[in-house]
């Protein structure tokens, strides 16, 4: 049973979605503490809901990021957690929190990643007129979405989508995938080579694909 | 019935795709004229056993772009091609050339575009570790792999892939995408508007979706 800690900045889905998984056995694990940066989240309701510890720590308060993240490193490490996973936390951290942490902190991205790293990046996938994108969760690095990538999960895109249509399509796989890479980490059934994640029993199937729009529209 | 102009510079298995298409009538069309910049390209034999025209001008040849690329266009303009495809051709055309076409030179590329532009990118996208990967028919802009696209293929990628490998499961989809494209444009069934292309009748279907590695493996 592993301890998972989740940073949050906002509403917390995720985290919903992974406290849920939890409750249900599909992980083999608990979320130890909820850590925001954002004193009203609505995440740190959630983690109440569910009797969860929570903690707030405004950056703002903070000299500069180093003792800003120091901070949450040693909350994290007083919770004896075994990965971090970042949930909608809008804060880059720094190199000496992920090297607390080695290979040991996640996040969810909201595209099919390298395409369309950063913010704002669903409205930009409908501007771009891409006929897929999805989400990725991943290993952190210090790069802005750049770390070696865990599950990927594939949407259509639609050039008359609103970015709150595209949104629900991907929440909804984002719902499913960060739970499904939680496990996979707490199975040891990950292993890092560089850039690429190795997953242990990962059968190849080339029938996993999709066209947009279908051959026989 | 539309006329189509393909531009080859080697094996073209593409090309192949697509007379084959217009042979089995899955394309109104017919292909015109095969032109190469490359004088022993598998191409031209595909193109003389389908009875089909073809004429070589080596890049070599010319003092600049702009007059390799007229020559082109004039014999494109002879065979009065209403679509120019390119298929595996490696030269760069210039916006005088675009200019010819407007909104009528389509071009594939093997990756999930905006990812992965430019060359090598099969084995790129391996190096990278994505989950998915893909081919893109676009129109073609005065960018590198940067026209509104038209049509998206997925496929898995697996961290132990040889670029052979993913070269086959990328180019069964490249043989289905691109002579599909062909015929939504020869029914006039795409507007370009921006970076968007609108196909007419599309049915948005939010179950067209994946997960790599699968949720239940």
């Amino acid at each position: 049973m592993i301890r998972i800690g989740v940073l949050v900045s906002g509403s917390g889905s995720n985290l919903q979605s992974i406290m849920d998984a939890c409750d249900r056995g599909d992980i083999d694990g608990e979320v130890a503490v909820v850590i925001s940066n954002v004193a009203g989240a609505y995440a740190l309701k959630r983690a109440e809901n569910n009797s969860i510890p929570t903690k707030i720590f405004l950056h703002q308060e903070y000299p500069d990021r180093q003792s800003f993240d120091s901070r949450i490193a040693q909350t994290l490490e007083e919770y004896k957690v075994d990965l971090v996973a970042l949930a909608g936390f809008m804060r880059v951290l720094t190199p000496e929190f992920l090297d607390r942490f080695p290979h040991r902190v996640i996040n969810i991205h909201p595209a099919l990643l390298p395409a369309f790293p950063g913010l704002g990046v669903r409205q930009k996938a409908i501007d771009h007129g891409v006929r897929f994108s999805g989400c990725t969760v991943h290993f952190v690095d210090s790069g802005v979405d750049t770390g070696p990538i865990i599950i990927q999960a594939v949407v259509p895109v639609y050039p008359d989508d609103t970015e709150e249509e595209l949104k629900d399509r991907i929440i909804a796989l984002e719902h499913q995938i960060y739970p499904r890479a939680i496990q996979l980490f707490a199975q040891g059934a990950l292993e890092i080579a560089g850039r690429k994640v190795f997953v242990r029993n990962l059968v190849k199937d080339a029938s996993l694909c999709l066209v947009n729009p279908p051959l026989d529209s």
